[in-house]
């Protein structure tokens, strides 16, 4: 089974979480059979790493994580590293891939100045 | 004269700010008369008091603050609105009016489950 992770920083505002929630219901109209599930660097819940066990206890063989950042800074660049690294470490059956940060793929980019243009 | 601000939480990784220029570049090709301008909360220059004071000296009457921010947190809810009651207060010639959160916009969320989807 491969699983997809909405991988965001987290915040202590509980309604934090509900766009994350929106770009997954997003997926899950386009494709019902998807896999996809949300995990946070901090603050909000579920952490990453839970995220991933869970997965794996369901069977996932690949993982591919999207970072939802709008450009790499630390947290992409050290923090997903070394968290992807001990996933690794404990989850030896499990191909994880990473996505570029999903601020940084054109169409997005598209969809958000089309916005702030109107704004 | 009326100017849109890009408005982003800001990193110590000096690569960050190039996806706040895509999206800027994006908007300029789309309207090359738009006044566009990048600010940032903290770590990366120029900070947005900075991007308020520069836009004032140029005459800006109106300016339009997009939150480049996936979800409302502590940065939007509290950092945002007291940067911005500062700016009122220096500079009471110019309205302000603030976007939601960029990451909440139909179309934004519809592009990033399309890449998201694909990964």
């Amino acid at each position: 089974m491969k699983a997809i992770i909405l991988f965001g920083h987290g915040a202590r505002n509980p309604e934090y979480v509900e766009p994350f929630r929106r770009i997954r219901e997003a997926m899950l109209e386009r494709d019902p059979t998807a896999v996809v599930e949300i995990g946070f660097l901090e603050l909000t819940q579920p952490s990453l790493e839970t995220v991933i066990a869970d997965l794996a206890v369901r069977g996932a063989k690949t993982i591919a994580v999207v970072p939802i950042f709008f450009a790499p800074g630390r947290h992409v660049l050290k923090d997903l590293p070394q968290l992807l690294g001990n996933a690794i470490d404990r989850h030896p059956g499990i191909e994880f891939t990473v996505s570029p940060c999903i601020g940084e793929v054109p169409t997005v980019v598209a969809a958000m100045a089309d916005f702030a243009l109107g704004s």
